[in-house]
């Protein structure tokens, strides 16, 4: 039997600011990456995603990312190591208390933007995210891009990793993305979208953009919440898995 | 056996910036009070500090604040209850994920600057710090200035409750401080100041800036490690302490 | 022939996060209160805020506020009136940079929020505010509630003030403004809101919640872009003014 | 006769913390680089360093830094130019507020720290320095790494362009600095350190730590106020230099 986990970002409002659809994206998926105050999100808003994602059933993981409000953690930073420890630890910290305090487990960790993208080429960093996360909890899973440095990291540091895909975006052969800038990155057409991200999870497979057949470990696939369409891609791509038979479950039940 | 805690703010520098004489300070104190990156403190600053006192002997409290760095949190904001709860929640969260990972309990929360001064005078955020402190781990110790609201909040939800005074501060009748900007506030005499502290932790009494005995429970005393004056103070008031026959002891030691 | 001013805050969005529905309102405004980066707002809103008033002959004021993103300058804080005085200077300064290179004045300074309603009632803020607006730049109009601390303080630092009147809240017999939290404090009727506005343009007259006529100086009538039914009622406004022989120009032209 | 500004860092204090030895440095330098808010420094500061800078007859410069407090701004950030561009104009702004109501005019601007370096070698981010500057106020001087993209960037735009060396610190052949990882980077003998200064303000020329002589434009030397030592090396240096015949005096009255 296929399993597979959908994970989105939620809880990233701020303040009087309000991003996101979480309210109709929060009813799809099964696991919520939910920002802990850096690059976004706040402690009211912290407290009412985990007590909603409760509500939904939907299993609640840290998104930490980097002290970059203004450039909602999307802008590459130069930190040490031993600084983006701290930062992760501080941020898994954070949103544990909520965690306790509307008793549900932390099931994972997924860094957020530069972050994630810093970590996911560098071992160090993703050395050091996989650390925080140990000494913190080691009960927490990794959640990360497949075969990037970050599963490495996880792997070495011994937690339970699990390796996300992304539904709308190709291949290279040697199992990273196509960077968003080269032509052919992004997949438009959600029909074959959606057919590819099927076949990743039954088949561990996807077709690199230059033809060749690349396995994946495919745990989790990452959609968003982010505007209307987004919110009808989750819809659509959770019914056709189901029909295809995969059952959607928070990562801690396939990993 | 005349047992009492001595505590003082730790982990209050942040980035570049160095305030306090935490290295100097520490030996001399049984109980940190560490800033948690809302008015004071950054993550690499609370992994060294939580380091610090688990070496130096020395039980971990947490010290939430506002989210005013640059007024390092002394000035009165008028936040919602529900607000201050996430708050305090989010700060405790965050200093755990130090004391985890550093093997130490939280021994305690105290609340900083003009969070204490507002909470020990207004029930309702008395009352959301006490109910963040339960909700997050109800094994935490709630410090706070004898006589106050935030001491009657923490008995009134449940937790552990230690009072604490200040040697250098005249009393009122009603068993509260006499406000800095009233003249005879502050006890300049050190002598002074140190002989009215053993008579708070021998007899559990202070005479009034009016003259009348007034009662106090005694289960910490406040010190600061801000300059080496301040540090020369607290050596004195141990060793007296100590010459008198009370043990200095961390609170979980005493309440 | 009668002339009013109508002002809306604007360019209150942050980072990743938008608010308020500023491309649809400045078209029916004449003065554009600018957020600095203390509550809201950051460098490349304003730049886009101000190039956008520019274009649609829309005049620009500095909109200073409190340091409390977070809190989105809604929150009493206590400061100093020197730290006020400073934080107001910063905030105007940072805005005529992005006036100056846009090739417009700075008409205006209003404050914002918390700092707003303070300023208000406290002379001393209020002289603060004043003050930091008369030492940068003396050609700065003040825009200030009317019967307010705010405009008496300007009045005394020798600044343009204008005083500025909500459509839509009641007024007592003293002139300020029924405290949102008292019953019939809000005027949910738009016709009326509508109406009484005219009359205090036209005759500088309002009735009283206890039945008093009441002088008010009226320069500016405060409007808001945060919804759509908020613009409805600006476009609204706009129109009866105007067919009323009223005509609306930034305050500049009126006081 | 020569002539060469002696420029340092101010004003980085922020809030309760205290950095760097300003009332003492700057009793020896001909200019003032002033931190705005973003990297270091605050409102309160900025007002006391320029009214400082102003009663020693020190020029005053902007220091902006990246939105990195917490960094100290010394951390690489990959900023889009048009992001560094309104930032720059942002703290530009904010900083003349407080010249122009201490009245003295703004001199200079001196990127400071990550922004600094990473300007100093990318065009782009140095066209929109200079370009920020320009559109605030094409009077003020850039100050900048001599050989540096930077200076190419100010000479492009049309501003005024200082170049700046460092006393303590070798050179390559090209006339870049030897970079601090490598050995020979930083020149501990501080008699060399000043001869060397002396000959580059007097011969314009340094010899580079491959033998090879180096012509340089020299307006300003960097000097440091962190620490006593450092303090006690701007006397040193500065007296030396007078002994040589050359004046010390701000940029505005070099380039």
């Amino acid at each position: 039997m296929f399993k597979v986990d959908l994970n989105s970002d939620l809880g990233e409002s701020f303040g009087a600011y309000t991003i996101g659809l979480d309210n109709e994206v929060i009813a799809h998926v099964s696991s919520a990456n939910v920002a802990c105050g850096y690059h976004a999100g706040d402690p009211l808003v912290m407290e009412k995603t985990v007590a909603a994602a409760k509500a939904a059933g939907v299993a609640v993981g840290a998104h930490p990312g980097y002290p970059d409000l203004m450039g909602f953690g999307r802008r590459n930073m130069v930190c040490a190591p031993k600084e983006v420890k701290a930062y992760v630890k501080y941020q898994l910290g954070a949103l544990m208390a909520f965690t306790k305090s509307n008793g549900v487990p932390l099931q994972h960790c997924k860094p957020h933007g530069a972050l994630y993208n810093m970590a996911g080429k560098d071992l160090d960093l993703a050395l050091a995210i996989a650390e925080a996360i140990a000494e913190v909890d080691d009960k927490i899973i990794l959640l990360a891009l497949a075969n990037s440095k970050m599963v490495e990291a996880g792997k070495q540091v011994g937690l339970r990793v699990a390796s996300e895909v992304f539904a709308d975006r190709a291949y290279q052969a040697d199992g990273s993305l196509v960077p968003r800038k080269l032509p052919g990155a992004v997949i438009h057409d959600t029909d074959v979208a959606i057919a590819r991200t099927v076949r990743m999870v039954k088949e561990g497979k996807v077709t690199a953009i230059t033809g060749e057949e690349v396995p994946l470990e495919v745990h989790s696939i990452c959609v968003h919440g982010d505007n209307p369409s987004a919110v009808a891609f989750v819809k659509n791509i959770r019914a056709r898995l189901e029909e295809e038979g995969v059952t959607i479950a928070p990562i801690a039940q396939i990993v």
